[in-house]
């Protein structure tokens, strides 16, 4: 599995509306064949600070989602929101295996 | 949820030690009632570098999980792999909600 953490700041005024959007993008992401999670955590000593947490069963998925009209409406509705510019890291999922990652809404 | 990121860079040499010291963390630690999920993640541009993802039910399942003996094992066991201190950041799991986050093995 292919995890990207993606780290985000955001403008205080912006906090809600950004979690509206990204709530919206990831439950659209979650329906995505090669997408297992998509998990989205606010830092507790800093709650203008957000990680995704986004599970790829693969490289394609990640191009497959980048492509769709989900991804495209969150960056446009999110892009005035940053504090900074997101960045991400990318991670080999260890563990579990390949059968525990799936989000079961 | 209360999500615990647990970064770890681990001396060259001790690679696979650690991995295996630390998949038997996590599957130890899944069996605790107030443990969601415990994922290893292994960095893609720098192998030394780990993250944990450490998803508690409520602050009361961070403790307990500390006064396990699997917990303990693990700790001697990977404190000379470290090539630095490890630090973690908390974070509140905002979505899934709290039915989406368990993993199952």
């Amino acid at each position: 599995m292919l995890v990207v953490l993606v780290h985000v700041q955001v403008k205080p005024d912006f906090l809600e509306a950004f979690k509206e959007a990204t709530f919206e993008n990831a439950r659209c992401s979650l329906q995505e064949p090669g997408i297992a999670r998509f998990d989205v955590l606010q830092q507790q000593d800093d709650p203008t600070r957000f990680v995704l947490v986004e599970v790829y069963r693969n490289q394609e998925a990640t191009a497959a989602h980048k492509a769709t009209a989900h991804y495209a409406a969150w960056r446009a509705r999110v892009e005035n929101m940053m504090a900074q510019p997101r960045f991400s890291v990318k991670y080999t999922g260890l563990f579990p295996d390949e059968t525990g990652w799936k989000t079961q809404l």
